[in-house]
């Protein structure tokens, strides 16, 4: 896939990744603008696209840094920064003696954060800082409601932060938090966006009573992106998806079809089967992810056959129920597929091919892909 | 990844795929010694593993060629063949000018089959070998019940055959099947692969009496891998899975935990929320396939912690529910997982890691990850 061909999206080898260009810039623009409006940094998550010319185009729109889950995406997206200093946070805690010292070295070159949430994680990066000479700066974790990372209450939120303040070659820089548990629609988020912002009005209350640093406040979501101004705590927010939406952000009512900045393009390898065709986009391409807000609706949508249903992915076959389509698919055909979820697409990716206005396609590296750890 | 150090279980940057490699030479010789038990060949579906170094193996065991999915794969297994006239099966249908060019440009230098089940596949097919003035071989895909490709009976797969048979630059070698269908325990498998035999007996049938070429007759999968000579029509069979196992072919019979080759290890990240770990395994690690014999047993199994269940992925942490465990893992501590699927996990690798018997660890490329067509 990484040649210099000239593809148009009639001779792309399929399957692919296609980005529509002025989508995602959009994306990017009406996601700056609305921080902006409301005075918040945005620190975009780099997980849905692991590209630096991505991540370049976010900073280009005002990005105040850059979120990455792996310490080796960090690495891989600092040419992004161009001349300007590197800001990363590592949203994912380092606990092993590997990531911290990564990190740790990185920090000695740019400003490096990590969002953690045991004294064990506190106890490594301490440790690979201080061996490294240099300061990372910390974000505790404060679980508003996930469950999955951070601690439970502002108690323990203030023990762990006091912790940071005690160990050696680490900066207490504030708090960290993530309403993944909210997927309402935009117009039901009040109610639990505001139960966060109690939370996080009661941690900040309680950080500046007791002297602790609280300059960042990074939290959001794609779900939640454009009602993030309901948790005034916050500084910045970190949202992933957003660049280029899905079905989940479809489905869930976060953006709409126009927003849609990445598809999958599929060729229709059989019909032998009556009522299915085959396309060659199985889950070694898609991934068996179901959508989040219609987990039954199959594995991915065709909007120019809409009556058509995803039912089965194996590894290189999608098998589509074709019987309620007028005019269904034919064998050699090639399909747009919107994926449930793009980001782990496109980590299946060594390149995309990002679409501009007259229709050229033009290879974009997935640069951090394949980063591990 | 792909670095020099070297590396042990406890020092091995998480997470990774490790391949023990006794096991899985030794489920590369007890398929071979099956095989060659019951007069049938082995044509080993690469998709599990995409790494010239193990299809060395399985050839080097006796394989009569290799499977693959994707034309691209073919080309980067050739170095397996060594000195030997490659043979590979290119186990899906090529109906794009793209895929079926590629095929015959492989044609030109080495045996290259294709399994098809559409006249527009078999005029890609046969336009393309004709300008690369070289010949394909072809088996006609028969659907003995999975319903994903293959034509519905043999009324059908002779009619196809014929096509075959008049187009200039393809040979017809014989019959493909996938008994995909079949998930039965092995005591189980008699009734339904009789049914399967029954179906491939009157297509020979026809075939014979129509004078159509049936050299090879290609079927299995890994369930029914040790159950194949129920089919006596086969000339050579196909699994994938069963060079390394997984927790699929575990919970469904087909295999004892010692003969489970490739796990993946990787760390406890957080403990901070209550009757849970965090591994560092997630979607883009262990995939959020499910186990196909118990789909509720969640993602993936911890030998060690067989209390424990991965009740949920998202893509860089496995939620891990420790409430039974009698001692559970603690942060920072290394664990094993059996991956429900194991295919698509060594998919998302650029390295996994060979396990030699005095436990140091080798890395070993996946040649053929990201060939995507």
């Amino acid at each position: 896939m990484n040649t210099a061909a000239t593809y148009s999206l009639d001779t792309l080898p399929t399957p692919a990744v296609v980005l529509d260009g002025e989508r995602a810039e959009q994306n990017i623009r009406r996601l700056a603008d609305y921080a902006a409006q409301h005075g918040m940094g945005v620190r975009p998550h780099t997980k849905t696209h692991k590209s630096v010319e991505i991540a370049r185009r976010q900073l280009a729109a005002g990005a105040v840094g850059l979120t990455v889950a792996k310490v080796g995406e960090a690495e891989a997206l600092l040419p992004a920064f161009d001349d300007r200093e590197p800001d990363i946070l590592v949203a994912y805690p380092t606990v092993d003696s590997a990531r911290a010292s990564h990190v740790a070295d990185l920090a000695n070159h740019c400003t490096m954060r990590v969002a953690l949430d045991t004294p064990a994680a506190i106890a490594a990066l301490a440790g690979a800082a201080s061996r490294a000479g240099t300061t990372v700066g910390v974000l505790v974790d404060l679980d508003v409601g996930p469950g999955r990372t951070g601690v439970p209450n502002v108690d323990a939120l203030v023990t762990l932060a006091e912790a940071v303040t005690h160990a050696p070659g680490l900066r207490l820089d504030g708090i960290f938090f993530y309403p993944g548990h909210i997927w309402n629609p935009p117009a039901e988020q009040t109610t639990p966006l505001k139960a966060v912002a109690d939370t996080l009005a009661e941690a900040c209350d309680r950080f500046d009573r007791q002297g602790l640093s609280r300059d960042i406040v990074s939290g959001g979501s794609t779900p939640t992106a454009y009602q993030s101004h309901l948790v005034p705590q916050a500084t910045d927010v970190r949202p992933g998806t957003s660049v280029f939406n899905d079905l989940n952000t479809l489905r869930g009512g976060f953006c709409t079809h126009d927003d849609i900045a990445a598809t999958v393009l599929a060729t229709v390898v059989s019909d032998a089967v009556a009522g299915q065709v085959v396309l060659d986009a199985g889950s070694k391409t898609l991934t068996s992810d179901r959508c989040v807000p219609t987990p039954d609706s199959g594995y991915g949508f065709l909007p120019d056959y809409p009556e058509a249903v995803v039912t089965k992915l194996t590894e290189e076959h999608a098998q589509v129920d074709i019987r309620g389509c007028p005019k269904p698919p034919s064998v050699g055909e090639r399909v747009t597929i919107i994926p449930n979820h793009i980001c782990p697409c496109i980590n299946l990716q060594d390149t995309v091919w990002w679409k501009e206005p007259d229709g050229s396609l033009r290879p974009l590296t997935i640069d951090a892909r394949g980063r591990l750890s």
